[in-house]
This record gives structure tokens, sequence and C-alpha cells, in this order.
């Protein structure tokens, strides 16, 4: 039965028109088929992850260069699952031929959390003796158990259980009624859960105790809104449209936009994944890669209570939970407004069997302002030029949070990575009067938001003309000869130094403000033909906070990624993770992900190679009452920018919205325009 | 005659039935009615500045709070002249009582150039025999100069020629046809003019002569384009559309916006001033200052070539040339997409008659994307809330360059300043195989684009709930106590460590990224009642780098006010310019403005004071080729932040795009859907 079921699927698999894109995530039907080849091999199991086993780079560029001669990549899965006594198995499932690559237990390790694991503890919990004894203590009578929440996180590590049990931490809160914002009324406690057996195995309970919040909800509901005032009406609608349609192209996951071209991947991991962005250069008249692969590959949330056991307070919310698996699905006009394209995102669930996220990716071009403009001062001659860009975002929630993801193409070749931060504070009770010592805030009385930081690591695959590149760290710096020097008689010399990173230890570099550092991706095999140096890509980023745990502290060891603003590495096809391929309740000891694949090759070659540059940046929180009880979006971005790259603007080619030449206003003509006739003066 | 005419528009004015607003720019008429009075009084003068005394703070802020019951301040207006025989006097003219209360010649000081001074130096350097010769010299024969440009600049400042004599240099440049870009024909020496007497007093040669440019012209104009490849036919438009019409007021200048109330004023120094900056809190019933004026005040941009003449390249474009006075008139769909409301700004010419630039300032809303979010992952119950934003902006042309300053207000109580950088790069002409040193970049053949800073500084007059403020310095620090100590066991531990600032020496400061250094505007007299913190507003800015050019030269000495990224000083009517009132040729020695002020009183108690913060951010620009012919716009931002200022997140009464509680998601209800029915699927 399962087998002729096996069978049937694959035979689907082969039929269907349009092969996938190698790099195309698995279909709900290749998902179905993995787990069909190994439920008939190894009967039940608890499916953690399936998903795409990229090709290998090497095998992808080969097919990328000539996709007509050479052998399709093969669709192999990459699997991850518990077994039903709770062992962890990694493997492989090749697709196509139908086979068990690679099936490997893993022991010592725990998976990453998946929403159906989370949801599982608040039905636990609940009924725990131990929970409702603390809870009655205070304030909460059992009765209202059903009142009682939890955001139910990896417990991260804890030294007293070290990481042979899956264990999870419930913080925990109060509702008065269902619609009620839980985050004003955190409790004091904080259970254990275990996954495996099911249970409250612990329960971490404060020195001092704070009775739940009597203070009324602090609420962000409509209802509650239109209670308190009432909503605005002084807003007027703005209509976006695009009458004509929009100006991408799309071809199953292949966008092509305005020189641009890109696939967009997606993982339960990272969420969306840029592959082969490249960019045609009218002027060499060739489509040139630009990066092999781009995404946010890990993220960590310390918070900045020393307090136990608000340590264990440090999500890595993509290696840990999973940017993908937390997606939203997204709504028209809500989300983004406009013409829009979705791309949904298929997983498998706990028990095997293929899930869909509706819209979990929008597309979406919007108008960005003036691309370039220069007047004449002599006459008034001019050309302005409006711009425009593409946004391939996607939203996710991680219990308190929603980190919203925009990755923008813009047409002079810039590629922009914005986020914004909104959601809820996570919240701790603090009672009346009761000192913060400066670990957080009292945002609403009885609710104290710990300080904390966000640290993103972006994983960037350069492929600058070719995939051998050389990282470069450029700092503005004063020339030599001090004043009054025939070299720099007025002390105005200043250039920039640039410093080539030959190995990855070198490479483990921090930001540097006061040189207003940026980091060049070149390809020293290729000269810009005006300016005689390598073509580039330059990473532009300004919030850039270090890590503030100490070194030789819990998270430091955990989050070896966040020791340093870069690092880079020679590629490998399996190093996609910086914290590491399993996460939760990993000890640090030693610190998996980058600083392993460091240690292991430190004298590396790194320059003129294949190589990775890691990027860790982020944003350091002190949160205030005005970030609650939802917080406005805290928007953060950087840049990656052509230099040396091209001959000239890119986007020269782009109509001017007016352009009117010093001859034409000599002549009295009215120029060029090219303005858009639905703007009106008011 | 003349009284006659005084006496005819002083009625005028009197007869408006609308009083201007006592910080409305002065009017055409007002005007011409100080010029009248002068005109009177002392004949002819060349009329360089004729502006708004705006009132003493005392004086507005006592109007502001009764103006019913409140003698309104009286209009006067600053004037700056030239007299025939090239003397320097400052004025005032009272133009409600039609007289003048102040006529001060200022020895020793140049005011700055007008676009009138600029445009005199073309003509006369082309019929100068001294610079036909040195056309003649690197390839441009006689009968050529009419090809031949100049870009006048003041000349800084060159300890050869002081500043007794008025003076600007001609950055010199070629165009084989009118139509051509001169910024790839730049020329190798430098004529200085003599406004006064208006011939070319010197010529700066070089010692290593570059004949004019041999390659092909590198144009953006709109044949050219259509020459090389045409324009791209793929970009579809973009509508947008406020059928309803706009959600702001506008009385006058006045402008009230979604809480906010703001009066644009315009000077043609620094372009647009925002004043009374306010917020009408819901929860506190009233209307709450936050800035008593906002404006960017000066601004620098050293060159980093160390070779004379280069450093004279340190253009000061506010206070040299004037950010209003090279403001452009906007278009309709061009400048900014949507419904516009434009405020045009009248200024005086050298004659003394009144000019306007149409559409000077633009005023649009846009869509400004999630506002907020959050998702329970329980239930998938959600709020998504969109937000938009008032954008008051304009754009100035200084020679080659254009700044597009948008100020910007949002919902949640933030203020943005966001600048774009685009126009054309200062060139200079290089010798093919030249070495740049360094110091620039061969952006085309034979042309070399020199390293540069634009720095700017930003005046903020903060009014947090009242004048009387106080700034912090806000640190990023980890917490005392080694990991393993009982204090910090786990090393987690950070916080905001606060530095008041009590006098202008303490506070001088720089920018710190290893801490994610902030400012806090704060009013120590007004805790918040949930945090127990003062009332406050945050600034970030992350793009800060220090000024290159070294102590004790030229631009440091000059451009005192960018020596440090923070300067605080007691706040003082007439000191607006942190580069001082006249700018051009000032040596440095003392360094105007900032320095001096500080100097003068080094320990004047600046803590819960009237006081003004002065910012200096801005970016360092090592040039590329893609940032020629024309340089796509270069954006960069700072946030003026509400901390501790509201009680919760202010902008929770804006009505959400969609929105579905638990009990709704429970019921099978739909939820609230405000969502925008003109956005589509794709």
């Amino acid at each position: 039965m399962v087998l002729e079921r096996v069978k049937q699927l694959a035979q689907q698999v082969s039929n269907t028109v349009s092969p996938p894109h190698p790099l195309d995530p698995l279909s709900g039907l290749e998902i179905d088929t993995a787990v069909s080849i190994l439920r008939k091999e190894h009967g039940k199991l608890y499916y953690n992850a399936v998903t795409l086993l990229e090709p290998p780079k090497k095998v992808m560029l080969a097919w990328l260069a000539d996709p007509d001669h050479t052998k399709r990549p093969a669709r192999i899965a990459d699997i991850v699952v518990i077994t039903t006594d709770g062992k962890v198995y990694d493997g492989h499932v090749d697709l196509t031929e139908q086979k068990i690559l690679k099936w490997e237990a893993t022991p010592g390790v725990q998976p990453l959390i998946t929403m159906e694991d989370l949801n599982a503890v608040e039905l636990t919990m609940r009924k725990d003796p131990k929970v409702i004894e603390q809870c009655g203590i205070i304030g909460i009578p059992p009765q209202d158990m059903h009142k009682v929440y939890c955001d139910p996180w990896t417990i991260g590590y804890d030294e007293r259980f070290g990481n042979t049990v899956r264990l999870q931490q419930a913080l925990m809160y109060y509702r008065p009624h269902p619609d009620d914002s839980q985050y004003s009324f955190p409790l004091d406690f904080c259970p254990i859960y275990d996954s495996n057996k099911k249970e409250i195995i612990h329960i971490d309970i404060p020195k001092i105790r704070r009775p739940v919040n009597q203070a009324p909800p602090n609420n962000y509901d409509v209802k509650s809104i239109e209670k308190s005032g009432g909503f605005r009406t002084d807003i007027k609608p703005i209509n976006i449209t695009q009458p004509e349609g929009v100006s991408f192209k799309i071809n199953g996951r292949l966008i092509e936009w305005q020189n641009w071209s890109v696939h967009v991947g997606f993982n339960y991991r990272e969420g969306i994944v840029l592959n082969n962005v490249s960019y045609f250069d009218k002027d060499e008249g060739k489509t040139r890669p630009v990066f092999y692969r781009l995404s946010l590959a890990e993220m960590v949330v310390p918070y900045g209570n020393p307090e136990r056991p608000h340590q264990r307070k440090h999500a890595f919310d993509l290696g840990e939970y999973g940017g993908g698996y937390m997606t939203n699905s997204l709504s028209l006009g809500c989300d983004c407004k406009g013409s829009i394209h979705y791309m949904d995102f298929d997983f498998v669930n706990k028990a095997g069997s293929a899930q869909t996220i509706k819209n979990a990716v929008c597309i979406h071009e919007e108008d960005a302002g003036i691309l370039f403009k220069h007047t004449d001062f002599r006459d008034d001659s001019v050309v302005v030029t409006r711009g425009r860009k593409l946004l391939i975002s996607h939203i996710f929630t991680a219990a308190n949070y929603e980190y919203c993801v925009y990755w923008i193409l813009h047409q002079d070749g810039t590629v922009q990575l914005e986020i914004k931060l909104t959601g809820i504070l996570n919240t701790y009770a603090m009672n009346p009067g009761e000192d913060t010592k400066g670990w957080g805030t009292e945002v609403y009385p009885g609710v104290n938001a710990h300080n904390h930081q966000h640290l993103f690591c972006m994983r960037i695959d350069p492929n600058i003309d070719g995939p051998n590149n050389t990282i470069f760290q450029v700092d503005a710096t004063q020339g030599p000869g001090e004043v009054g020097s025939e070299e720099n008689f007025y002390g105005n010399a200043f250039y920039a130094k640039k410093t080539k990173y030959t190995n990855p230890v070198e490479a483990m570099a921090d930001y540097d403000g006061a040189t207003s550092r940026t980091w060049e991706m070149a390809n020293e095999n290729k000269l810009n033909p005006y300016s005689h140096k390598p073509v580039s890509y330059k990473l532009v980023s300004r919030e850039v906070p270090p890590l503030l745990p100490k070194k030789g502290g819990l998270v430091w060891k955990r989050a070896g990624f966040a020791r340093h603003a870069v690092h880079v590495t020679k590629h490998s096809d399996d190093q996609l993770y910086p914290a590491g391929r399993h996460v939760p309740q990993t000890s640090g000891e030693p610190s998996t992900g980058l600083p392993q694949w460091i240690d292991a090759h430190p004298n590396e070659k790194i320059d003129n190679e294949d190589i990775v540059l890691w990027h860790t940046f982020g944003i350091t929180h002190f949160p205030s009452p005005e970030d609650f009880p939802i917080m406005p979006a805290e928007p953060m971005t950087l840049l990656l920018r052509p230099r040396n790259f091209f001959l000239r603007n890119p986007a020269l080619d782009v109509r001017p919205s007016y352009a009117r030449t010093p001859t034409q206003v000599a002549a009295g003509s009215s120029g060029s325009d090219g303005s858009d006739k639905k703007s009106v003066a008011v």
C-alpha cells in the first residue's frame, strides 16, 4: 500500500510538465514522496523538517551556465526526524531516484521547536498541579486556569538539564479576558516542559514573589480602542494602482525585473533565500552574476537581566524555531499595498503530511522617490528621474515579536535588506515600587520589559563576476603628514584604506563607526576599465552593535557568530547556519557553527577563493512605554552597493520624469515630459 | 516719491486681512517695504539678504501660549547689504513701525555668494586674456571660449588673499556641445575672481599640465541615452491617488496632520525651518510641545586631495551660498508623487526687488508600510495597521550636487530627517595613466573625482514639554561583574548608561558605534508616570563620520561645528548658524560660530535650561564609476523618537487594516476589515 503510494507520487513528480527549478523549495508532493519513502523503511516518525537539500554550488553553477546541456541537479530532501522513542535522525532522500541516501542517528542534539511543539505546552501546563499551585500563590484561583497562557520558548541552555532531554521553558501570562493582551499580565514563575514526556518537570520560582498584576488591561484590540476615545477619523485613503500591470515577469520562482534576475527560494529556517542574483549590464551586453545566495541565516535576541532564569532568554529565532515555519500568511492591502504577487510555502507537519502557508512571500513594486536629479544653475536645464524598487518580503511571528523582512532590489544595482521590528515586548512581572536595577523599564504599572538586542546574521555568498572573490575592509582614514607638512599642508588629506582578508582569523572583524567602516566583496581578477579597481559590491551597514553579553558567558558561547560584525569562510555546501544545524540546547562548549568551522581551518586561504561573508547587525533595545502594548515598527536597513562594478550609473536608461537640455531652454522648448499626470496640486 | 511708496506698502501690509504668523517668512511685499525704507535712508545698495528676524524665543513662547491676549510680535527684517563701494552692513528694519532699528558696518567679513554673484563669473572669465591663454595651453582655441564654463565657488579661504576682497574661485569645465555634461571635461587651472572689481585677479596653475579631455562625452541627456541603446521600456506606471483628498489641513504655513501641528518656515540660509513642532496627546488631553525649532543649519563638504588648490574645496553650502537661495522650483509628479501642496519662497535680489521661487516646498503624504502588527501564534488572531507619513521637503542645487531634504512626520510621534544626495560629482582633470594617489577615483577616462565628506549640522531646539531640557548621552554598556560572579553569573547583564551634560565643554561629544550611542533630550521636571524616567526625545543617528581633515588644519579651523557629533549650548536668539553669520573667507582664526560661543561661556549651565543641540552627521564618499555621469541618489537618515514621552504607543488609535480577536476567531467571525480594496493580486 505504502509502496504503491510512493510509486504513484513519484510518477506524478516525474510527469510534471515543468520540472521544478533545482533551487525551488520542495513541493507538497515532493514532501509527501520523501515521507512515504521514509515511512516504508522506518515506520512511524515525528517529522521536524523535510526541506530541499540544495544542490552543491559547483553542480548548480555548471547547470546555470548551460542548463540545456547539463544534467539537471537531483532533487534531494534534507530531513530531520525524532523517533517515537526520542532519538534524532538526519537523512537525505533522493526524490528522483527514490532512495534514501543518508540516515544517521545524531545523538546529543535537539532539532528546532516547531509550531506544533510550541502549541503543545499550554494545555499541559494548565493541568499541572504544581503550576496550578504557583498560580494560586500569586492570586489566580484554580478555576481561572483557562485564563493562564504561556509563550513556550526553547530552554536555550540550562546547565541543570543539559541537552539530552528535549525541553521548553514556559513564559507565563494571564488574560482576564481572552481578547486582553497577556503581555500586561506576566507571571513571575517559569515551568520547564519535557517535550517527549509531555509534562512539566520543574518550575523556576523567584525568591521575591510578584502577585498577578492588578492594573487594568492595556489593550490594542478594536473594541478597547473604541472604548478609550475611538479611532482617528482624519486619515484619507491613499490608493496605489498599476493600471497597466506590474513591471516584473515571473516564471515559477524566477523573477525578472529592471535588468535584475533572481530566484526566490524559501525554507523553514531562513524563510526567503535569494539565489543567483544577477544584473543584465547593457554596457557589457551580458547578465553578470552578483550573489550566488543571500539570506538571513541566524539571529539571537539576548536579554540583559542577569537574574536567573532570565539568562535563558536569548532566542535564536531562526535556528531554534525557524523563520519559515513562523511565517505569516499575508493579506492583500494589509501587509503590502498595490499589485501583489504571492508565493506559498509547503512544509511538513509532525505526522509527516505536507502543509501550506498561503501567501508566505509577497512580491511587489513601490515607487522609490527620486532616482537622480540635476539642475544646471545657469539656465534651470534639468533632468529628474523617479526610481522604482522591487520588494520581496515575508513576516514571521516569534511568539511576542514580529520580524518583517524586506529584500529590496533597486534600479541602480543596489540590493537593500530592510527589517522592521514590531509586535510586542517580552515582559516580566514587577511589584509596585520594585527597582528594575536598570535591566528593564516599567512600561506599564507592574510590567517590566527587559533590555535586549536583536542581532541578525546575514549570509552573503558573493558571486561578483564569478565565485572567486576577496573581502576588503575599507576604513575612511586621514592621510599621512601633519598639518603644515609638505605632503598635507592644510591637513585635508583622506583616503579609503583597504585591508585584504587572507584567512578566516584575520577576517573576524568588528564594526568601526569612527572610520565609517564598510566591506568590499571584490573580484580581483577583473578591474573596472575606468577606475582600474577590482569590480566589487560594498556592504554598507550602520546598525552594528557589538554582542553585549560578555566573553565566556552563556550567550557568547552559544552565539559564536555574533562575536564579530564580520566573519569570512571558504564556501562549503554544508555550512549554511552559523550557529549550527541543531541549535536548541547547545551548551556553547564547543560553540557550534562558525567558530567550529574557523577553528578547523584557521589558515585557510580566503582571498580570490569561493567565499562566504557572514555579517551580524541589529539593534540594542531599551524599552519605553511608547513601545507598549504593541510596538510601532522600528526599521533597520543595510545596503549592498555596486562599486567599480559598472562603467557608469546603470540606471541612466530609466526614462526621466522631466528633462530639458540647455539648448531646449535656449530655444524655449518645453523639454521631454514623462511626468505623472495622476499627481495633483492641492 | 520713495516715502509715498513706503507709506503705501505699509498700508498694504497693515490692511492684510490675515496678518502673517510671526514666524512666516517675509512676503514679497514685506521685502519691498524693507528695501524702500532702507533706500530712503541709504540710497543704492546691493542686497545680499532680506529675511525675517525671528522674534525672540521668549516673546514667541508667550505669544504662542496665549495669542489672543498677547501682543503680536513685531515683523522685523534682518538685512545684509554690500554698499556700492564694497562695505558690508548688517541691519534690522521694523516693518510694523517702519523704522531702521540697527544699521552697522561689519568690517572683515564677506556675506554669502548669491546666485547672481555666481552667474556673474562665467562671462567675465571667458573674456579674460589670461584665462584664454590658459585654455589655449591645454588645447582650447580662443574661438571656443563660449564652450568654456565654470562653477564659481566661494574661495573658501586662501591665506594669500585674506578676506578683505570678495573672491570666488572658478572651477573650470569645457562643453564640446552645450548639452554635453561639462563634468567629463574638467580643466586643470583655477581662476580667482574679484566680485567687486568684476575681474580675474589670479590664476592657480598646476605644475603638471593636463590637456582637455579627449574622451567622448559621458552624458545623461535624453538624446544621448536614446543614441546609446535607448530607454528601458519595461517599467509600468504606478499611480498614487487620494480620491477623498489629503489628510492634512493647512492654514497659511501651519500644518495639522495626525495629531501633529507644525509651522513651516523657510529662509535663504537653511531652507525649511520647522517651528513649534507639537503633538496632541490624547492620553494627556492636550497638545504637547516637542521642538521649538528644527533646521539644517550648516554643512561643509571637505575634499580629501591635499594638493593645492584643492584644499579650497570645502564648501559650506548653507552658510556660503544658502540652501534657500539655491532651492529648486519643484514639478508635479517629478519631484514628489501624489497630492501635493506647494509653498513658494520670496527673496530679495541684488537690486532690492522681491523675487519668488514657485513651489519651493513640497508637502505631501505617503503610505509608510506597516505601522504595527502582531499575530497570536495560538489562533492567528491578528492586528495589522498601516502607517502614513507626512513629508515636508525641498531640493537645492549646489553647483554640481543636489541635496534633497525631507522632513518626515510619523504617526507614532517620530520625526525623521532624510537627505538624498544626487547630482554630479565634482571632478578634476587627470592625464592618461596619472596616479590618483588614493585621493580620488578615475570615474571616467581623464576624470578624477576626489574623495569628500558631506557633513550636515542639524540644529535642534528642543521644547520637550517646555523649554528647560537636559541632554543625556546614552551608551549601551555591559553590566558590572565578571562571568561567574554572583551579580552577573552568565555575563548577560547590560544597560543604558546615561551621562548628563552639565556644561558645553562636557557636551562636545563624538559618536560611538560600539555603544550604539544616542542622545536624549529630556525634561527632568516631568517623569513618565509608568517608567518614572524623564519625558524625552532620543536622537538616533548612525551616519556620523568624524571630520577627517586634521586638527589645526584649514577645514578643522573653519568648520568648528564639525569637530564633534554633538555640541550643546544654552539657547541664544542670535545663535542660529554654527559656522557664524558671515561664512565666506573666514580664516578659522578664531573659528566662528559654535567654538566662539562655547569659548565665551565654557562653564555655562546647560542642564534643565533652555538649550540647543547641534548634531553633525553625514557620509564620507569615495567615488566610483557608477556615481557618474549623474549619481543615483544616496540616502541617509536620522530619527528623533519619543522615549518615555507618551504613556503608550501614541498611534494605537490608527484604525487597523485588519484585526481579528481570539474570540472572533473562536466564533468564526471575519473580524474588522479596513483593508485597501484597491490592492490586487497578480
